[in-house]
């Protein structure tokens, strides 16, 4: 049954074969056009070009002053000043304006002395040619400007126009042409939101933008059908169409309703089908005549790394466009990275300078997330030879945002909690600062803090026996440290039930006894740590909750399961219950703190991250939200 | 007289005290209003977004294969495979299709072995939720995506659409309108040449390209007149159209045509007049209500830092989008270079990496060159309490172009050729690398060899007694040091006389005889040595050369002085002569070489190099430039 028939995929590439093979693929060259000069800016010259003009043209003042003859003025000194009249002696005269023949010096209008409404007195000498600009000193008539290739940036315009040229030969925009397909996917036109098996469409849209260094004669399709006609059809009408290049968008893999490779075929030939690289590995390159034609694979972590690696060069080399240039810092992941052998792989990070130290905090590797994308601050690569990296190793960090802008990002590792989304709003509002946090739960915090890794963690670690909150915890583990503590907030936390709270939940007892299924934190994290000092207290074992092995990572993620139905409740905050809809039980309150290790605290960043916590602002915002009592919010305590 | 009256300098401001006064300006915010996500790419959100629904929004396949019940696998092994019924055990399933209810876990298809049309085996157990992407996974619905003042990248694209945002608020594009003073404009418009005392402008096309990053809602108006009266008027136009910022190019100087100042306070006031920068002193800053207005000064060069440090600070201000990141390396200058006390100064330079080490060449300072701008590659800062920088000093440089395609640059300072400019164009048609070529004569590249702040240099130094060119100076000048010597050409070396010849001047000796003016090459250059070793030959005085002490620095300069008919004649090479339509008498024939230090000489950039100057191509490129002969283009001496 052909609906069975799966492709296998060619001899996968390496990279680098693959980079040879885009290198020597024969492809057109764009045409070329005039265009005027004060439009062009990103344009790539189609010749070189000369001038046509000098500049000067003529010999000018360099200076708002006089023009005098130098000659004149040897006697000129503080002791034996020199009078000259105007007319005779000299002229006014603005910067740029020609200076007339008979005069060959300039001074500037802060060494004269008016004396009178016809004399000046001047009380030093002018030397020949000073303060002119002489013919040519610019630009000399018909000398290269520009060459060939060259894509000219905002200050070539000056340049260009001071030449005479007012029309620029450059190549045309390259036309491309994103064909997106598939079943499942909603069109953005039609605004409307998923249900099951239903997926918005937007590789498309990236991909379009991704492009904009290169062209924007990018042409979106409107969504075709997974058939092998339809594909072949779409395919046929692009390249009848004359696009440049095509981008053919998912159906590159091995699914039963992957018809990329046979559309292909169909109009021409495949060049190659898969490539040794992780994220991406389902990339196509295919070639109908002269037009490039790409199997895209459809995760949005491998459509990022498919053109960046493959679209971004194949532009490249159409439209002679530099590739958007990645700068490079070196730096250390915060935890061993595995990789698999024989393959390229990519891990997306965020980056922050602790102490001077670049940090890259590895993001999940769910290439189907989209959230991982747009929070990706650069990309480490684990060479195919290598079985992951680890923690002490220095690695080439290639970084998508500015050093500038990683230099001002305050890095907090620890617990999770809404609160601090709002605390990133206020920095960015009022300061250079972003706050970009890491959710691993508490202990997570303390082990970051422990190696250095993070500027600040959030925590809410109950100590039972203390009666309090992290300190306990801090003194324990790193007995030789100091730190300082921010109180966020006394917050709540909530049993998550259901609206109407169809079975009667109330108590952690009654999860027991009304057999409900529960959702979990992970171990390590402050709630986790709460619910089993909760459970001891009350004398309920673990082993009688229905769902109690059963993981999430955050607040938001386990109320989901209530609110889908997939469990009966769960404990977590407040505020993320309320968002979904759920009704929140309050059993307990507990200290949200972010820990700062001492040395930290004096930094501009801290102190200003401080600021924003203590705002009277901040403190509205946490009201809002809900589940907050704000009275200690900005205390300060020490260990 | 209204005419001679100049403007005089408020209190000269530091540039952190302009800061300040930037960070402060009571202006108005951007009214927001909503953009569909898909074409929302460079804006800043007004607000911060939440998601409207999850991502999935069910649990999906994460792999083409087949859903199954976890628990039924577990028994599956190599040496016990077990057996599944399609539609029973198993369904086919692809990446991203819902999973249906009663199934929990994926298995790859690779994994599979098909069994007949019915049923398939598998020899490994699957666990619970195995290549499942879980609801949520990626996106819980109502949790907040992206924060307000966040500029939306591409990637962003993909996540908010993916939330379920079909439109984002954002901030509307501020409006900016630019003034363009001056009597002696021309507009690029009519597209007219200037003659004497006029000049395109291009400043405000500059302007509008380096605003881009910021606004595209860029209008520039017709050029105004020099009057106090028309100033006035368009400004108090541009207040009435509502536009956020205004800038008012040119005038904002002390000639006696700057009416910037007087104009700007019939509109508003003057916050700060000149700032202690260089180039840049001139900058003005005003304010009318809420609208800043930006004296920019007129020199090119001062247009260029006046954006940077004022104009940029102010957009960033309107628009919250960041100023376009500046990447920084550590170098060396490779000339001690003076500074003003008291001023902050910036240098404009272009930077190569010489063995690992960046060196910044520092380009002439004037600031009327449109030229050095378009050339520069960034800048040095010398801080106003220094008085200047010297080459043992390591010092920041901000770049303007990537560390990448400096890293691609070949440094080649010492004698000026037309022949380099098309290697330049060569390479770049077919390399990654660039030439950046620094005029200093022939000497000046001895002189750089020795300091290894070049890659090469090139050379025509004749030495009379061994009848050889530049290998005697290598010998004597750097003994102890191995090059390799490329020659590009054997070049003539001719008079330059205006067309028809009209002093009937054929040799040296006629300079004399007919007392012709002599424009001279600076000495240290090759044709300075060759006309002074040619002199001696024929026993002629330089006294006796009317010009002889008359300096400039590249062929083009001297025959450029001949060709406006400042000079009767030079000494120079065919190619600059004929291009501006002298007539060129040979007088002698040289050998122009490229040095370079045997151990770059293995550099693949060198190696680039080499191929361009030994091809076919290049041959007739310089057949076509007039005045080489090729026979001995490309070969290689040692010394």
């Amino acid at each position: 049954m052909k609906a069975h028939k799966r492709n296998i995929y060619l001899d996968i590439l390496p990279l680098s074969k693959a980079y040879t093979i885009i290198e020597e693929l024969p492809i057109q060259t764009l045409s070329s056009y005039l265009l005027p000069t004060h439009e062009s800016v990103g344009h790539v010259l189609s010749e070189s070009i000369y001038a046509r003009v000098s500049s000067p043209n003529y010999h000018s003042a360099a200076m708002d002053g006089i023009a005098v003859r130098a000659y004149d003025t040897y006697t000129a000194r503080e002791d034996n000043p020199l009078s000259l009249e105007e007319g005779i002696d000299f002229i006014y005269i603005n910067t740029g304006n020609p200076l007339p023949d008979e005069y060959d010096a300039v001074i500037m209008i802060e060494h004269v002395i008016r004396d009178g409404d016809t004399h000046v007195v001047i009380e030093s000498p002018a030397y020949k040619w000073q303060h002119v600009r002489k013919i040519g000193e610019d630009i000399i008539a018909t000398q290269m400007i520009l060459p060939q290739y060259h894509t000219i940036s905002a200050r070539d315009i000056g340049y260009i126009l001071t030449a005479g040229i007012f029309d620029v030969p450059v190549y045309q925009e390259a036309r491309v042409c994103i064909i997106p397909t598939g079943d499942e996917l909603l069109s953005v036109e039609d605004r409307i939101l998923p249900t099951k098996g239903e997926v918005i469409e937007s590789n498309s849209y990236v991909l379009k933008a991704l492009l904009k260094p290169f062209t924007q004669a990018v042409t979106i399709v409107p969504r075709i059908q997974d058939t092998q006609e339809a594909i072949t059809q779409a395919l046929e009408k692009a390249i009848e169409d004359k696009y440049h290049c095509i981008l053919l968008c998912a159906g590159s893999s091995a699914g039963s309703k992957d018809f990329a490779r046979s559309a292909i075929e169909n109009v021409g030939k495949v060049l190659f089908h898969g490539i040794k690289a992780m994220p991406g590995k389902p990339t196509m390159l295919g070639l109908a005549g002269t037009v490039p034609i790409v199997g895209v694979p459809g995760y949005p972590g491998s459509t990022s790394i498919c053109f960046e690696k493959i679209i971004a060069l194949l532009l490249h080399k159409i439209t002679h466009k530099a590739i958007p240039p990645k700068e490079r810092v070196q730096g250390y992941l915060v935890q061993d990275t595995p990789s698999k052998l024989g393959i390229e792989e990519f891990i997306k990070v965020c980056i922050g300078n602790i102490n001077g130290t670049y940090v890259a905090i590895p993001l999940p590797k769910a290439t189907g997330s989209t959230r991982t994308l747009s929070l990706a601050e650069g990309i480490c690569t684990i060479p195919a030879h290598k079985e992951g990296i680890s923690t002490n190793e220095k690695i080439d960090i290639e970084i998508y945002i500015p050093t500038s802008h990683i230099d001002n990002t305050i890095i907090c590792i620890g617990s999770h909690d809404d609160s601090l989304d709002g605390i990133d709003a206020f920095l960015g509002v009022s300061s250079p600062y972003r706050l970009r946090t890491v959710h691993t739960g508490s202990m997570g915090g303390i082990y970051a803090l422990k190696n250095r890794t993070t500027h600040c963690a959030g925590m809410h670690l109950l100590d039972k026996e203390h009666q309090d909150f992290t300190i306990p915890y801090l003194q324990k583990y790193l007995p030789h440290d100091s730190f300082v503590l921010y109180t966020i907030a006394m917050r709540a936390q909530c049993l998550y039930v259901q609206k109407g709270n169809p079975k009667g939940i109330h108590s952690l007892q009654d999860i027991v006894t009304k057999r409900a299924t529960f959702i979990n934190r992970q171990h390590g994290s402050g709630t986790r740590l709460l619910l089993d000092s909760m459970l001891a207290q009350e004398n309920i074992s673990p082993a009688d909750i229905v769902g109690y092995a059963t993981e999430e990572y955050s607040h938001l993620a386990t109320a989901l399961h209530v609110a889908t139905g997939n469990a009966d409740c769960a404990l977590g905050i407040y505020s993320a219950g309320i968002s979904l809809g759920l009704e929140c039980i309050p059993l307990a309150e507990e200290r949200y703190e972010l820990v700062i290790p001492k040395e930290y605290a004096t930094l501009r960043s801290i102190e200003t991250l401080y600021d924003c916590i203590a705002s009277t602002k901040y403190k509205t915002y946490l009201t809002t939200l809900g589940g907050y009592t704000t009275e200690l919010t900005g205390a300060i305590r020490e260990v």
